[in-house]
């Protein structure tokens, strides 16, 4: 792997990684009055074409990671309609 | 421009806006407790080094839509910094 794949794989895990801090304080508080759903389902739209552009483009760090980042934001969109609900 | 670089930018605009909501939102009701943190400062270094990646691999739709992303997450720190001391 070369400095820019690794950079790109870095990245993208930064990226990755960034919903879980949110996904866990819901989790604990049940609370998403201050989260725009709209923000969340936007990025996650966004997030399934990056995949799609990845795959166009055969860039592996892109793939990957945004895998990873959709089916994290899918559960964020799915918590935050769930507790809006509450 | 060819397809994939459309479907590039497409894509990273989707993404970009993606947090215009959020902004909004906090704009408007001046509160951020469900908001992590956490997760957007990761998220905005992240960005940032998407423009770097960008850079290296002379790819215009990632450096251009990740660096708009990048002042709007900034944005967006600021405010969850900002709100979160009142």
């Amino acid at each position: 792997m070369n400095f820019i794949d690794f950079l790109g794989f870095s990245v993208g895990i930064c990226v990755t990684i960034s919903v879980i801090p949110q996904i866990w304080k819901v989790w604990k508080t049940k609370k998403v009055k201050d989260i725009s759903l709209l923000t969340f389902s936007v990025l996650t739209f966004g997030i399934a074409l990056w995949v799609v552009y990845g795959v166009l483009k055969n860039d592996m760090p892109i793939i990957v990671t945004n895998s990873i980042s959709l089916l994290l934001n899918i559960v964020m969109v799915y918590f935050i309609i769930y507790y809006e609900k509450e």
